[in-house]
């Protein structure tokens, strides 16, 4: 493993896998149990009801499959849809274009609305598909809360007062990978009918969680979704809730006590502060940005995430060489610019288990590998306008005032 | 998490998940790494020429999903078959049982060859079904190398001597899971087109990898397989191995140090006496069995289980109290008997990381709870079997001589 | 490190240090932190409080100093006496020889009790000899509770009483190293006036925290006491103590949250539920023995001690022999003969956080080794004795009823 | 714990104990072993050889006591020095003064030569007395190597030269405590005859082990010294590593490993490299504490420590509440002023595994508490001039170009 060694933290600012707590750590560091012993199921009852909280959700009902974010997707579509049905789909940057690539070979008919990389999905559009969608032919809107890619985050409540305006019975289906636990997201308010996102973003856990929420009417879909389906089959794991022992699989025990402990973490900090913390990180990034004199990907301060932010370099400069040095020179882990802004961007994910000075000091070295590849930046002037902001902005911890 | 905790350590002889031996746990014991980085594709260009080993092939190609097995059955069938297809699969047990359930949900043609529960695959109508199909509309054999629920290995060689003999092109697909790196498992000399097993078997990981390993005749059965797949989809993983990348979506980092480690440990320990150490325990297993006077679930010898043993208890005692009683009383960890078998038989599992005195502890506490549930066992007795042909078969530990 | 590997568990059966319990092995997993924050004086508080309750004392001051049990004696020793004074103490195994070497290096008048090992403190002669001192010359009797050669447990009971029949003022200076968490210990009840153990022994913890426990007597004595001494003085702790940052230098901070979590463990399970497990796995241990047709080291029923077993080997036999078998073999760690006793026996450590299987593992082992050296023992003996009784008396686990 | 629960990593800059790698914690994170089994010598072995090369010496002898650096500076005195010895000591911050604290109470005649704090060790006083000392009544020369109180660091080569300018038979006894492995230190060529440091300072371990290492001259010394001493006393371990066991008592298994791991990373990244980056942390530490109009506690550069800067606050601020709000806001644990200096300064300890972007983190953390106190700081101003310094000077990791 010598290959990596380099002294000190890894600075780990890619939008996923993020960096998890230590108390996280701790608690996945154990042998394997038996998931059939009363211990787990038990535990399980409490991960379900939990984890409805961060979907901000009553009335949904979580799954949580041993899979990853594009698992979620699967099983997202495939449990709410038939081959066939036609779906209303956002791209808006690479998730959104890998998802209506799986929407497209799962054999949807996939209706995309394109935007250009740096904007959010185009509503107006979506407004006149509906409006025009008299018979109800489309049976699902598929849209990323949050573009990973360019740091977009798009306007869910607008969605669903569209779908409302029209009464129209589509399925609202939102990726929230690199969103929930991080920006606001209210998933029986928006009337949200499956919710997904991964363990390995904003909770903060190792890969391998791919949490699914349906809403009652999404469970109701299911029962007629044609899609074909085993492993990521909502139906097999109803049959285990009611039986009370929840896994029709062997699920990964660490994972379960990670994400026990995760939860846990969140709601002592506070749901509500946690996103407010990414809100915090999300300003400075930006103002930083701002002082460098570079753009934001982002085209509009509308969508702006506080979870990711897509910095544009100017096109003498190769993006892929700011990444790259990131990690051969100061040990910080940054985030590629992917397909159409490939050597355009290079990307800060800010999200999950972090604080203000983590992000001060990537911001630190970022100035200094602009400078290196060439940038006139003036070191210290991102993180002055950062400081600038968080002074006046951190709150005392609460745990130890 | 007080609902659990007993003095001591917990005594895991389920069939799985097993004991993850303390430098593998040591291994995952980490942060989240960037994917993206130059060193996870370097470890991962290692897993995947060292992970060969382990099903003896030289000629596959190698995937590791983060799935479970249940996953790992869905990507073995969707990628090399068709719907409709037909494939014949033999039914001997739960898992089998619900691998075939997996594979009529997934709209091939199975025709199913069942056994007696205790019993092996039906050989005999294997051989008069591949002679009887001139036309070759089996497409695939579809067998579980060791049947979980009731410690029942089947004869791979011989499955392979009659597609042989009949030159019959069918696709042999294994479930290795409770087999392979514990069972003598041959990929290239038996010719199995997909092998797979999962990391919380015999390779003594968490859950969380469906190992998938595919010959070449797979890999090309998969370029006209219609069966519709995104996650599980081998072509992907194909496009980001000539990429450089290997992976088509997020890992689990702590997984794939894991699997280093476990590899490792298997490499240093040496597969072979491996395998030994299996044959061993499994023997001492059936010892007690006997010394005790109860009966081995499986009916032939030719069958027998080296990873784990499905006990028979009389019919006057239920073999879930001794589960429970296990559980409760002594900190041990057993295995219920499933489906057709429940209450009936109760199963050791001994495979994995493991030593002999960890099985012998098991054993004897064991012989209590017998006691504890009203059989007339004699105290000692199965100890004093197992004990006897161990200590003239265990070798030195070849680190220590 | 490939020296060591074995595959499985190591079966740990030294009498110190033993075997770490998963929760405490997780909470001592983490990074450093400052200990002069508000959070190591919060938690040290606790610790001192919740420890006292180990030693059984509501009036004691304990110290938590960062070294091993022979730190923790010269602390007891330096803190309370004036080179010169007179002491008795008792020889009856190498720990008490180890310790009155101690004392004897650090310029003290030591009357050395001796006794065959193998036999308790001789209280015959500790009565004459407080009957003749008028004078009151005897400034402490110094005691092991149990001294882990020879697996000979004290009558500290006894003690007291002979000292208060006498009326005699020495102090009572009290090794539990092997015995405290594991033997009933009443530091109140017997006037013990300094008591120490050693954090690696029946508490479970790594090595590293010698626990000194001083009575309102010692910590006067200290006052006066001339013996030189600074890192093992309590006068700094007391200082800090006041202040309320309690270390007056760096501790553990690792060790600190082990023992917090070691402690919520004890409590946990229930002191005198842990006291009775060890009553019962001292008990299994020498009806083993008894069955194996092997002699006990200790010569009396009244001074067997449950946290060791000491076995004598016939003279054929070179004990040291199978302990290296043991390791070498059956990955199983024994304890040596020491001194006088080595070569004749081997010990069995059966303290700590430790239950009924694993020691059931460990003596079929034992049974195995001993026919390797060519003991003619009956294999399953020992371990058929053994379950005899502990399936009548292990309890149901409480937290899993 | 949830008193101290904040989110993202703790930003650990006290001056010891500091951040343990990852690496180190993996190595410690296991369960205990026998210390008598081969292995432990065996690792043992490789461990005092290694530890050696930190000292960079070929002719001293190591020894790793369970204990601090407190009980490390005993052992250094108690080995060599009998009571009444007169010994030139310099008190120049608040631990040379509890050395010489230890000292006095040890009763040696201790000659303290005294400076202002901020200032180093007053060498010309050193200079007269080993002039005037014509008949060696002067025994021992004590000095701390980097004083870490002040930020001071010694010149031990002077203290040499002096030494031999005058053909001075005193012994050199060093505490490297907060220098060694990180500020360059060279036992032979500067002919020292004890140095010690502890392991939770340059070496990035928990708290823990006290090393030790004795020169030839040292050793002879130690067979007449009349210090009383067991615990610390040298000869034991020499019976010991005689004998090939090394310990005469139990040491912390997980400590070895650590330091067996630490020891690894050290010679990976090249003593010489962990040098050159502690004077570039160093550098860039004082360069902000420049720009931001404040004065170093040292008052000449050529004392400046390169493991930790105690920084001047004008007499309007009490640097108490610096410390304090770094903590409850920012997450942030920052060294105190103690004794003469407190209140007056805080302390940014940057030595052991930390990496520049770490550093930015905590100077960014630093200007945010300094304006939150009322000191009218140029925000960002600190950051660019440690970047403007860094950026030139960092090179880039070895293992990754």
């Amino acid at each position: 493993m010598d290959y990596v060694y380099a002294p000190g933290k890894n600075h780990l600012f890619v939008p996923g896998p993020v960096n998890i707590p230590e108390p996280v750590i701790r608690a996945m560091n154990r042998n394997n149990e038996d998931y059939r012993s009363p211990a787990i199921p038990a535990m399980t009852k409490t991960l379900l009801e939990d984890v409805k909280k961060i979907f901000k959700t009553t009335t949904g009902t979580p799954f949580l499959f041993p899979t990853t974010g594009t698992g979620a997707w699967e099983s997202a579509l495939t449990n709410t849809l038939s081959p066939g049905d036609r779906i209303v789909s956002f791209l808006i940057g690479q998730f959104s274009l890998l998802w209506i690539d799986q929407q497209q070979r799962l054999k949807f008919n996939v209706d995309v609305v394109e935007s250009e990389w740096g904007q959010g999905a185009n509503l107006d559009i979506l407004s006149e598909k509906l409006a025009a969608d008299h018979s109800h032919t489309i049976k699902a809107i598929c849209i990323v809360h949050n573009e990973t890619a360019t740091g977009v985050t798009n306007n869910l409540a607008t969605v669903r007062k569209l779908l409302d305006h029209y009464r129209h019975p589509a399925l609202l289906l939102v990726d929230g990978v690199s969103s929930i636990c991080a920006i606001d997201f209210r998933m029986d308010e928006w009337g949200v009918d499956v919710a997904l996102t991964g363990s390995q973003k904003a909770l903060s856990l190792p890969t391998g969680i791919g949490i699914v929420c349906a809403s009652p009417k999404a469970l109701e879909a299911s029962k007629s979704a044609k899609s074909v389906r085993v492993f990521f089959d909502w139906s097999d794991y109803l049959k285990f809730y009611k039986l009370g022992t929840y896994w029709p699989y062997t699920p990964s025990i660490q994972l379960l006590y990670g994400l026990r402990a995760a939860l846990d973490l969140i709601f002592e900090e506070g749901l509500d502060n946690v996103i407010a913390r990414h809100s915090r990180l999300g300003t400075a990034t930006r103002l930083a940005v701002e002082a460098w004199g570079l753009k934001n990907c982002t085209q509009k301060e509308e969508w702006h995430s506080d979870t990711v932010t897509a910095v544009l370099v100017p096109p003498y400069i190769d993006s892929t060489e700011i990444v790259k040095r990131a990690w051969k020179r100061y040990n910080l882990s940054l985030g590629l610019g992917l397909n159409k802004v490939a050597g355009k961007v290079f990307r800060i994910g800010h999200l999950g288990n972090l604080n203000e000075l983590q992000l001060l000091g990537c911001l630190a070295g970022v100035e200094m590998i602009l400078k290196d590849v060439g940038y006139p930046v003036k070191l210290g002037s991102g993180v002055a306008a950062a400081c600038a902001y968080l002074q006046n902005n951190i709150p005392m911890i609460p745990s130890r005032i």
